[in-house]
């Protein structure tokens, strides 16, 4: 945040004891540095939302503008040969080696998580002939239970839906008790986009094994925020976004991960041009491309995938056990700010760090009249109904004192 | 283009009279200031190609660049208020009235044109229950079909091929001979993307109409090369992409129309928080957005949707009539040098204007090669199978000398 004089001014009325606090933690963190890369915002104190939008880089103005002028103006449609084509699953097995835990081959970027929600959801199903149960929890984002309403009802299936903890989410008790020899496909997601808890992956994966059925991990708020490694977890098949720790900018493409095991068996059903064996063939019949291409429907959105890259070039300098450990400091810290400072304000996230994700939600009756006269303010979390106050801390561009500021505006505006 | 020294060094190698009628026509041509707002393009002789991956303009880079400062950086999440959320149908109005033809309200930019295709087949064959049959045919693009393809597998429906003239396109007479009460949608292009032929849109639409079903045009080769007016020829649904001659970028998001009167009718099977009626209600249960709101599933691409503002402000200043008219004189000088000029080159195009859009296919035995030679000197064509050569020619960014310079060095390169 560039506007440093009003952080000041809002630092020097914050108790002592919080201030120097977040000073201290400041000076002591390693990754501090990467925050002065990150566009300047003016008029902003505090931005607790990057889990929803991260902040851009200065490099992808550069990088956006410079792209106009070299591959797109110079290169025109060459540049399809000479980099475009092969886009989709280069990035993917960038996002695959940085953020997922996973080997080449596997991660394709494209689409929408919504679009690409539904494309492997079919092709799980597909894949489990005779099974008509899909498993998946209320609590899960409203997007991936829209996806899954739509395709049961076009399909004739039935979904066996796990009402966890709100404020915590999925066990893998829950999920051993809802699934059976009826499931075709369990879609959940690894951190809870409310309350912020982390699912057992590697657990749940195993008890929908065990039932013969396919597991499709939601990652939107996992990837770039805590480490991931689905290839020693044996999951099946994963989607996310790029917008929230990964930068990509709004509406940024998204991203599809599909084991190398089942890549011949499971099939998604929007063919397009651009999955095609031969792109250029133009036959009369559609084949798939093999692997991971066969995921691939439309034309790649090529702009949309330019701004991620920077961002994932400084998550792997960085790394995922750095990004991980500060974190978990940040969202410890506005828990300590919030018991501490806000009153009649309530933890609605798991305490226990393996179960923390990357974002915090608070509790409050006043909270959306809290949010929206924050925004005005200068200092941005979400709000999420009923009353949750989310505190969203993208790594490496937000600072201790940051969320201290931000949080004692949150105080003054609960009055 | 930028390397006036190589074209006014080509130029002069022409044939005196070829020359002088370019020049003439370029003189006389009262589109030709607008060349002068494309990006330059070091190293290129002739751009002939427009309508595979339209130029930039240098307004783009400027726009992309500001984008990051203002509402990404500046704004934050905030701008999802301030206009993002309103994106897809503020610009998918702004192209129905500047090249569509189309009241407000009833055209959304999202997705890919092969997403967008699925999603309105599958939308148009649930709106006819019964009918079994999809009419297609074997010209259309590989994309339509191939999503065809798909949904007739899984729906098990037939898809009725028409087998136009590959040189021409789908008649009105073999579309009413293919069409009947069993047909539940037909899936044409408006211009064939091999030949530029253009369909009789109106009549077309009217034989499908007596027959009950329902007509989806891909206008991937219409939108910003010919006037259009599907409001008035009632079409039911149209899909195309805006990187062609809108200029929106490599992979730039497609654009979708559903006529006011199906919106009730017609249900996309998609179903995402983005087409939801209240998508921050975030309820346990989708309800569609009213209106073409509901064909959006997943978060809208902003940024993809930035560089084709820029193209659609310039074709709306021009007027498509002067848009066209400088069209059907580019590709008609394409023509006359084709026939005058390159011998064993056979024009596989209409010659009658009424049925001829924006590019020329071209055909010879030596294309191939000749056009990867082509591409290595600077003069930009696209290959098509078996043998063909397409001339796109995008009317606001390429001049008459240019097409003469790129024909006169595939005649060279023709030996």
């Amino acid at each position: 945040m560039t506007d440093t004089a009003s952080i000041a001014d809002l630092l020097q009325s914050l108790p002592a004891d919080l201030r120097e606090r977040a000073v201290a933690r400041d000076a002591a963190d390693p990754l501090a540095r990467y925050r002065d890369l990150f566009a300047p915002s003016e008029g902003l104190i505090a931005y607790l939302d990057g889990n929803s939008l991260g902040r851009p880089l200065t490099a992808t103005r550069e990088r956006l503008a410079s792209f106009v002028d070299g591959p797109w103006a110079a290169r025109l449609i060459r540049s399809w040969d000479e980099g475009w084509m092969d886009a989709p699953t280069e990035l993917g097995d960038t996002l695959a080696r940085v953020v997922l835990g996973a080997a080449a081959g596997q991660t394709v970027v494209a689409d929408s998580t919504t679009v690409l929600l539904y494309k492997l959801a079919r092709a799980a199903i597909d894949a489990r002939p005779g099974r008509r149960v899909i498993v998946a929890d209320t609590e899960n984002f409203p997007t991936d239970r829209f996806v899954l309403q739509g395709i049961a009802a076009e399909r004739g299936l039935e979904i066996r839906w796990i009402t966890p903890d709100a404020e915590a989410g999925v066990t893998p008790q829950e999920v051993a008790a809802a699934v059976g020899q009826d499931t075709a496909l369990v879609l959940l997601s690894h951190i809870a986009y409310k309350s912020g808890y982390i699912a057992d992956l590697p657990a749940i994966t195993r008890v929908v094994h065990d039932a013969g059925a396919l597991v499709l991990w939601d990652l939107c708020h996992s990837a770039g925020s805590v480490p991931l490694s689905l290839d020693a977890d044996g999951v099946d098949i994963a989607v996310g976004c790029t917008y929230k720790y990964l930068n990509g900018g709004p509406g940024s493409p998204a991203f599809a991960y599909l084991a190398a095991g089942l890549q011949d068996e499971v099939r998604q059903p929007v063919q397009g041009w651009m999955g095609a064996a031969d792109p250029f063939a133009m036959g009369p019949e559609y084949e798939p491309a093999s692997g991971i291409r066969q995921l691939i429907s439309g034309t790649p959105p090529v702009i949309g995938m330019l701004p991620m890259r920077d961002m994932l070039a400084l998550v792997e300098e960085a790394g995922m056990p750095a990004v991980r450990e500060k974190s978990l400091a940040l969202t410890g810290f506005a828990m300590e700010i919030a018991d501490e400072y806000l009153p009649g304000v309530r933890v609605a996230s798991p305490r226990a760090p393996e179960r923390r994700g990357g974002h915090v939600m608070l509790d409050h009756p006043d909270f959306k009249r809290v949010v929206a006269e924050a925004w005005e303010r200068g200092v941005v979390p979400d709000f999420r109904p009923p009353q949750g106050l989310r505190v969203g801390l993208s790594p490496l561009s937000t600072s201790f004192q940051e969320v201290a500021t931000g949080l004692w505006l949150i105080r003054d505006l609960l009055g």
